[in-house]
């Protein structure tokens, strides 16, 4: 069964509109996922993410199996009972952040001995027990086990990692056919491309994803480090070679720019700490450029931040009120730009697909970069 | 012109309920405000505040001076409108704050001198200028300067503070006479009782107060580490010297029972940083009592915090979320956390407000402290 269907394809591009279809509802794609790593989207409530339009959120899989637990997760019902939350999860694998932590783990064939960067406690992620570990969450859309590559990688590093990345793949197919959904909802896996910016790596990559047949495929291992231009040739290669009736996710992309060049390229999904993280960092995303309210010029600015973003905070405070809750380090300041920044990326996210269906994608993306690049006039 | 209107006076104590008017609105009194130091509630959405059934918030005229300074907030408009709050504000003077600076002040008859405890730098506050600087904040209710008394104090020492107050208390009533309300609603002016502990001192305090006369009058310099006998005395003192046609207002206090035993002496009007700063902290009020979050026992608590308490945070998210996303220093927490304890602190003034109109007031506040002292069930 198919749990995606593409609505259209935009005739100037590979850009395109579908639907992915999950027991916990359905995501319209093109889509933005806001990043919820230890089970909330920092600043956010659930009732705000609901307002704001979110059709998905992230969870990390190696940060809920240290915090809170597979006990606490299962006891209380799952990810989605334990916060509240009752529209689709996915959760990455915890590969990234394991691999991350460098010196602290140890990667075998059968997979990865780290140690908690909380305590230094000795943990193993075989691809199987991650299945597990996911299943325990309970998210709608599982991530098989991967080694995201770094940047730069010698060939042989890249294709080596690779390869083992798609062992790795088969054996989370097999974990997943060979287990149960444990909270009543279908759970999906999808897998992961690897390969770094080699174009046959890639290829190879991919190709064996689609042997393995997944019900969805992400591009993984990009924004890196690697050179935008890279990224894109990446990414197109990647769709040109990926089933037309899957659904695409690109990983942890990005800014403003990057979603609407790789959606041009025929992705799908993405996912991005970055308008959660800046608005932390007091940097706002709007439809008329990037802005940091550390910026003295806003001390009087008696404007809100965006009237072309439907949010509470976009409409409803001053730049110099929100200015002065960064300055005096105000919670709400948090809760204020992430709700704004949030609400801008799903707003990008939407109306790229409502030119998607109107067939003039590249020309507003083409006049939106321009308003955004050119900043506030 | 009266502002505040006695309803009605419970038959078994001097327990009562009232209305005070202000052009931004009526406070249905007993109240609760709570404490938005910097133009927020910590943590709190304005419109939360709103949902929540918040009257009136607090605003500092100290914090408030300093940053975002009083350049800012005039041409801003006042506090109301750049902080996007339409319900009454209260500030206090700011005393408080320059008195705890200690080493950094220097008081004269004139007025006192200060260093900011950002970067040192020096300034004055006088009676006149503290009015002048919460003209310019636009608050609807205006406290006098004054000096807190520091607990304990000797008897000259109260004395002679007390006495500078209420001279302090005539200059302030002078300037704000002589001064116009600033952005088209009329802003209130409250006196303050000092005298520490000493009965003689606190009687001649409010006298001077009553004979200058203030549209309401606040008993100040309690909740500084006396006994809590101390404070109920002080308060049963005052109650019976300030006449019965004018609001009361007891700063700065305090917890639950604290609020029930001065309702129950005749206190129409409290603050306290206790429900939001606790809350901070993983401290939660409930019907059941004070709970830490933070204690391992709700490790699996699959209850919400409080299914009496009407909120968004009091009845969606298990005890055990709500722990995790403390554990893992979440933003989360603060804000559900904050949330809930401000309906617990609203909801029990509400429902003292209900029991002194039913004549149950007493009967009622006996049942509700056996129950919170005693606990979890």
């Amino acid at each position: 069964m198919n749990h995606f269907n593409l609505l259209t394809t935009d005739p100037n591009s590979k850009a395109r509109a579908g639907v992915l279809h999950t027991d916990n509802g359905d995501i319209e794609t093109p889509i933005f996922m806001p990043v919820g790593t230890q089970g909330t989207v920092k600043a956010l409530e659930q009732r705000e993410l609901v307002e704001l339009g979110a059709h998905i959120i992230l969870g990390n899989t190696y940060h809920l199996y240290l915090r809170p637990g597979e006990e606490v997760l299962s006891r209380l019902g799952g990810l989605h009972r334990f916060m509240n939350w009752q529209k689709p999860i996915l959760t990455d694998s915890g590969g990234f952040q394991v691999f991350s932590l460098k010196e602290l783990r140890t990667i075998t064939e059968e997979g990865v001995a780290f140690a908690s960067h909380l305590d230094g406690s000795r943990h193993f992620f075989s691809p199987e027990r991650v299945i597990e570990i996911e299943r325990c969450i309970g998210s709608d859309i599982m991530m098989v086990l991967d080694e995201c590559t770094p940047y730069p990688a010698t060939y042989d590093y890249a294709k080596d990692s690779m390869e083992r990345s798609m062992r790795w793949a088969q054996r989370c197919k097999d974990a997943w056919v060979n287990s149960d959904d444990r909270y009543g909802h279908k759970q999906l896996l999808f897998g992961i491309g690897q390969g770094s910016t080699f174009k046959d790596l890639r290829r190879a990559s991919l190709e064996a994803l689609i042997d393995i047949d997944f019900p969805g495929y992400a591009i993984g291992g990009l924004a890196v480090g690697e050179p935008a231009e890279a990224m894109y040739e990446t990414v197109d290669l990647s769709t040109d070679v990926l089933p037309a009736d899957k659904p695409r996710y690109l990983m942890g992309v990005g800014t403003p720019q990057n979603l609407l060049e790789c959606i041009e390229r025929g992705v799908d999904m993405f996912d991005c700490v970055m308008p959660t993280r800046n608005a932390r960092n007091a940097t706002l995303f709007t439809t008329y450029g990037k802005i940091n309210l550390r910026n003295a010029k806003f001390k009087f600015t008696d404007t809100p931040i965006d009237d072309t973003i439907n949010s509470y905070a976009s409409r409803n405070f001053s730049l110099a009120y929100i200015r002065h809750l960064f300055n005096v380090e105000e919670i709400l300041a948090l809760q204020l730009a992430t709700q704004h920044n949030i609400a801008f990326y799903l707003w990008l996210v939407k109306t790229a697909r409502i030119h998607i269906f109107a067939g003039t994608y590249m020309a507003w993306k083409q006049e939106f970069l321009a308003q955004f690049n050119a900043g506030i006039p």
